[in-house]
């Protein structure tokens, strides 16, 4: 089991990369199979495999091999994690401009 | 003005480094000086500094300086397009998840 921190600087790492964000958007529209997310990048496949192992750690990307065929998809997973970091920061400075707003609210 | 895409590769670039994030973390709580914001960081000021750059630039902090004191606040601007990127994603794979179910549970 990762702990929060470690899970979310991978999911950070793995989302920083463009490459890797291009592989995302393209599993975002259905399953397909290493070969195929290959295809329109301009890189090796080995290269392709590494950045897959990158997002399969991070829990942004799934695999399985079934025969020769390994096929990636997408695994909500990670993404709540990097939503919750988001989140997280958002209610805290919000918060922050509430009590701001209400003291600047009130009378002299 | 940027456009969308390269908006979005800053904001990811900037936000899979585990230092920016511990400056974004700080910075929620409420805006500090460099000097302050730099203060628990085991990193040179000149690192900080650069940093803070890529924080502005990515539409994360906003930095203004008063007389001899620059000041760092969260600027909810990047964080808009990280959210965005992420619900866009969600909003494809969800709505595929959705007609599979669909799909499913027709009679045959």
């Amino acid at each position: 089991m990762l702990t929060q921190r470690v899970h979310v600087d991978r999911v950070f790492h793995a989302l920083g990369d463009p490459t890797r964000r291009a592989m995302i958007e393209k599993l975002s529209e259905g399953p397909v199979s290493v070969t195929k997310l290959a295809k329109p990048l301009a890189i090796t496949l080995a290269a392709v495999v590494q950045h897959l192992q990158v997002l399969e750690k991070s829990g942004l990307v799934h695999t399985e091999k079934n025969g020769r065929v390994r096929t990636c998809r997408i695994e909500s997973r990670g993404f709540k994690v990097a939503e919750c970091w988001i989140a997280d920061r958002r209610s805290l400075w919000e918060t922050r401009f509430d009590r701001l707003g209400k003291l600047l609210a009130e009378p002299d």
